[in-house]
């Protein structure tokens, strides 16, 4: 029930993520409702497709389209204050990656795959659906070139494996995993840490 | 043996359509032929994935693909002429979304889905197609943008809903909907309809 | 265990493709990664999603993203020799593509589809990871505009489809189809051998 709220949560983060970038285009009511509904579902139906496991989730459960419309009539309607808002939806997409993170490693540990191919999907399930927004909309994927974003899904999955192998229980592993995530992505950004530049001065054009 | 007709009736229309978008941008023939065959089979084969209904349709029955090649070449040795079979291949192309709307939803009956997820794979199978062909054409997909197109679908397909809890028969239930999907689209293309501006005066940049 | 290692070479071949045209585009570490894996898997991915055939190769084999790893690692490491290596890049490109071909059909023929159907299996294998990564960095693919490449593709699996119809054992029509992808690939670059021009000249714009 917790992880539902927080999955619920991150949908919503999702959602109104592609409500705006969707509304920076001009697009019209359907557009915005499909990008909303694409950068919000578009991760976890890659992961569901590439796994096998259809039909994929939201088609089997009503709460996310419903829970993505609400989202989008909110946004629309509140165009004018989203701005006060998006400290509070930075929160909410982060959580919603930690949680997305974790939520395609154990989809990916139920299909019987290898930690490092769960770890992969958990990325996949956080950022497909952002790449996707970024590419309906005619923009190069932004996680491709700024911030720390695969790289804190990438570490929080580590450290979920590696307390799975300790006496730790694993629903404290599964949380850990998901602060993990949080808290790398938070610190990164308050502190403008990035990948290190893997351009040499000659190459450079 | 009726929707069968109509349905490669679709076809051919979504693959014109795929020549016309392709040979704008000068790509070679197989350019040409990949992007008719993509906004052709699209939306379907994304829809059959999504459900885990695989292999896609057009693996299946080959009238599919030759109904395509034969429409490329068509297109392409008629190129001079195509300006005067726009206004036929308009109707084509809103016939081919009618069919492709009730066939989606169909799809989603057969494998149990909910009625709202039924039409989201309706609107899924007769827009993807068109979405990709402007995608992989380095276009914003043109629907997001404008004419009524996708709202003719979800219309379509509830009142599909709506017949089924009445009396009447499915099938006539089952031509309605088409019939009501390209009369909307046809209204609203002759008499400038569009979605309701949803941007307020103060948003606009 | 010869195809598999020829496998791996295309493998390495696509991913530093991707790493190249990745790193003109300025990306970071991550988007690098992801480009070069999108690359090498891209193909094989969208084959085995459409068929049905999950999860997808790359999930039941860790060799390929090791193997996907590594190349990007040495790509980053080695930025300043990789023009020497154009050349050599070029023919294990070419020998990724003519072997992705037959893989892909043989996949096809596996889940009972129709040759036809078959070839188009092999030209997706070999060419939707190039498209995926011009997409990726908002280009218009290469493939469409340039070069002999599909074609290649579908001349050899024509071959091996004629091939098996003769008393030849299926592996030498197997490796015949390979060469013939390679060669007709070969020829075509080294002589400037294009698809015929389809724009009639009153239709240019």
């Amino acid at each position: 029930m917790f992880y539902f709220i927080c999955d619920l949560l991150g949908t919503i983060a999702f959602a109104i993520s592609g409500v705006l970038v969707a509304m920076d285009k001009k697009f019209d009511l359907f557009g915005v409702f499909i990008i909303a509904f694409v950068t919000a579902v578009g991760g976890g139906s890659l992961r569901d497709t590439l796994i096998g496991d259809t039909p994929v989730s939201w088609m089997r459960e009503s709460a996310y389209t419903i829970t993505i419309i609400g989202s989008v009539v909110f946004a629309v309607l509140l165009q004018h204050r989203l701005k006060y808002l998006r400290r509070s939806l930075f929160l909410f997409d982060t959580i919603g990656i930690g949680l997305y993170t974790m939520v395609g490693i154990e989809k990916g540990l139920d299909a019987g795959l290898m930690p490092f191919i769960c770890v992969a999907l958990g990325v996949m399930t956080a950022s497909f659906g952002g790449i996707l927004r970024d590419i309906l909309c005619n923009e190069i994927p932004v996680i491709f070139r700024k911030e720390i974003y695969a790289t804190a899904c990438i570490l929080g999955g580590i450290l979920y494996f590696a307390l799975l192998n300790t006496s730790l229980e694993e629903k404290y592993a599964y949380a850990l995993g998901i602060i993990t995530v949080i808290i790398i992505r938070l610190l990164s950004v308050r502190f403008h840490i990035t990948l290190p530049d893997i351009y040499s001065k000659g190459v450079k054009e």
